[in-house]
């Protein structure tokens, strides 16, 4: 849908044709926001909707929801729709986005397994728990492990979180995933680390039963998916499109394919790159989807445009500790090659003396010798997550620890101590002694 | 003391005597964080001091509080301290601080008109809150102002905001004051614009009773000083130390007076320089003062230091309402001879759908033609003002909007929309098309 409204923008409805063909009900929903519909944060799922195919058609684009594309013929240029219809066109836009990732083991097609990523998920997992589901198992403990854990934590629920590494937050080094897996147990959360998923039990009615792993087995009556989003490629594989090393589509900057120049992709669907290592990922986030969206309408709309790559900055939160990171991370900067040194400071996350003030730690990760900022994490009380943006933006101008440090960063005591918890943690990167 | 501190860690004892005077009772007291005091938020003062005496001695600092510096005898390096004592240096820091602007009206003197400066005056309105205060008036609307509005409020006072500007923070541009004046307002508070104090006036027994303007005389039983701070340069001045065109002490990059290079000045005594415009300004803020006192340190313990200059980051909060502002306002770039450009965004501190979220106006000013970020403006609800840091952080590395609005920042339905504020801002000054 941003491609196809930024494509508009440059080109009015007499220059240009916009279809968009979406298999399910409903368009331009937010499914980060599913957990806290959930959760009962968010009451109403049309408020997860950012838009809705009445206000796309008012800018001449025709949006037709239950309309699943089911081939691309890359030789004539015309997409397949179900039925057998076919929509010819001058410029492609797959962007399929991802699906989550499914453990190859017996049971998971239960009833009471669910993902969390259309809105028939949020459905069915509220139906569970009207319904009166009282144990719920969460596999994985990424972004989407945690933030359901918290939700049907609220609910009521007693949640167990199956990992197979040792910590939640894997996209965090040890000691910092240290913080939220104790953060998660005095929540009450069980956590049980070290165990990949071995079976689903299933009772004889059909309906899951409980999670097993080599060390035990958990009683569910409701299980969720939170393993992580893999590229949905099926229809762009199918059709010949070229895919990547991460297994998404091989696009340039431009969003184009690769193999196919007159089909872009966009989203969790395409593969991207790092802006530190260049190399080639793959992140299934909104804001790269939107911005690779953008970039995609703008190229078909007549605009050079270039995605600008991604450093993995990423949030969240679990109860009241908030996480977050970006850039490399230790095991990154090891297979990056890199020669480095990390430092980790805890501080407060306003002035000690100013109600509220929280415990937040920074591990920070720079390039030995230039002091190039390579990562941070940031795990802490309220307040602390949104810190990683000025991480973020040094990162992304190529600033020094030293420089971030020596930056004019604001104080108020109900925001911060004197020194930011961000310029403690590049100040003592770059060597500068504390005080 | 920062300086003390930095200078003891590169010189060991047995090298470098290092001795602080004091005339007040304590040291290392966050004067930032007197208002939360008064207003009960901070229960002890004790938990406003950082660091002690004794803290200072174990490193061999010997600091002599009660113990007020009279003269510089800059021809044989000398101190002159109350009582006629001389103490010899090889290096001085001269660290006066600041002093709160006074109007130069009649009954300034009266009980009851008090400065929010030293731990003292925090006492003094403490105490007359104690005794019945129960109609104050501040005169001033920048950051003291605003935060003394709100605690007097807060601890049940009728609350009148004097102004000799057209709207508080005068630091904002117009359009951000006005929201800031809006919301004052709705707090309650009664905010007078454009109205010089004229006269205090005092009772029969020599307390205040009124503060008077052209426009009309408002009761008060207790004034607040919020007029900001100038520095306190009596001492350097009278010794013969070089001031600058502030005012404030002219210092090199090193913190080294210009005229008597073995004497240094930090903090707000000292005169500093705008990093964009490179022109000579003074700030009042404990931040630039920690880290000027760093850089005199290193300078005296011998390793190379310069202070890196400042954009003028600030931060406060008047209720819920958090505001913030870096680099250079319209006033600012007006006077500094730039071709720009303003763009105001209002958006949402969170995801729309998710509870708490809370309007947040960003305005963002660029260079015309390079698109060099040169200022930004926050004011919005909870969440807001940190996000100055990320603009401070993309100004300091030289960034425009256009990179800024390509950068990575963190998303989560708790913490932001899925472009970041900051983002739709930058966005829309880089004039790439919204959607």
């Amino acid at each position: 849908m941003s491609a196809a409204a930024q494509a508009r923008r440059l080109q009015p409805a007499g220059e240009l044709d916009i279809v968009v063909l979406e298999q399910g009900p409903k368009i331009s929903y937010s499914a980060c926001g599913i957990p806290y519909w959930i959760g009962g944060q968010v009451s109403d799922p049309d408020r997860l909707l950012a838009r809705t195919p009445a206000d796309f058609a008012e800018q001449d684009i025709a949006v037709r929801t239950g309309t699943r594309a089911e081939g691309i013929d890359l030789a004539v240029g015309e997409v397949v729709a179900a039925g057998g219809e076919r929509i010819g066109y001058d410029s492609l836009v797959v962007a399929t986005g991802g699906r989550p990732f499914r453990p190859p083991v017996p049971g998971l097609d239960a009833d009471g397994v669910h993902g969390v990523h259309r809105l028939a998920d949020g459905a069915d997992i509220r139906a569970a728990i009207a319904a009166g589901a009282e144990r719920a198992v969460v596999l994985g403990g990424g972004y989407i492990g945690l933030e359901m854990a918290e939700v049907l934590q609220a609910r009521g629920l007693e949640v167990t979180v199956v990992l197979a590494d040792p910590l939640p937050m894997a996209q965090l080094d040890a000691d910092m995933g240290q913080r939220v897996c104790a953060a998660m147990c005095g929540m009450g959360i069980d956590v049980q680390s070290d165990q990949p998923v071995r079976e689903i039990e299933v009772g004889p009615e059909g309906a899951v039963r409980a999670v097993r792993t080599d060390a035990a087995a958990y009683d569910a009556d409701l299980v969720v998916l939170g393993l992580g989003m893999g590229p949905e490629t099926t229809l762009a594989r199918e059709a010949g499109l070229q895919l990547g090393s991460t297994g998404a589509i091989d696009v340039a900057h431009t969003q184009r394919s690769r193999s196919h120049p007159e089909v872009l992709a966009a989203g969790d669907c395409a593969q991207t790159f790092h802006r530190i290592t260049g190399e080639a990922i793959h992140v299934a986030l909104g804001t790269h989807a939107n911005k690779q969206g953008r970039v995609a309408g703008s190229v078909i709309g007549g605009r050079p445009a270039r995605f600008a790559g991604v450093l993995g900055t990423a949030m969240t939160k679990v109860g009241d500790l908030e996480v977050a990171r970006t850039g490399l991370c230790t095991t990154q900067a090891e297979e990056g090659g890199y020669d480095f040194r990390t430092e980790v400071i805890e501080s407060s996350t306003r002035a000690g003396y100013y109600p509220g003030a929280a415990p937040i730690a920074v591990k920070i990760i720079t390039e030995a010798g230039s002091g190039l900022l390579l990562g941070a994490q940031v795990v802490g009380g309220p307040g602390s997550g949104k810190r990683i943006d000025v991480f973020a933006t040094a990162i992304w101008a190529g600033l020094t620890a030293e420089e971030l440090a020596g930056s004019d960063l604001s104080y108020a005591p109900p925001f911060s101590p004197t020194y930011d918890p961000v310029v403690v943690a590049a100040r003592v990167a770059s060597r500068i002694e504390q005080g």
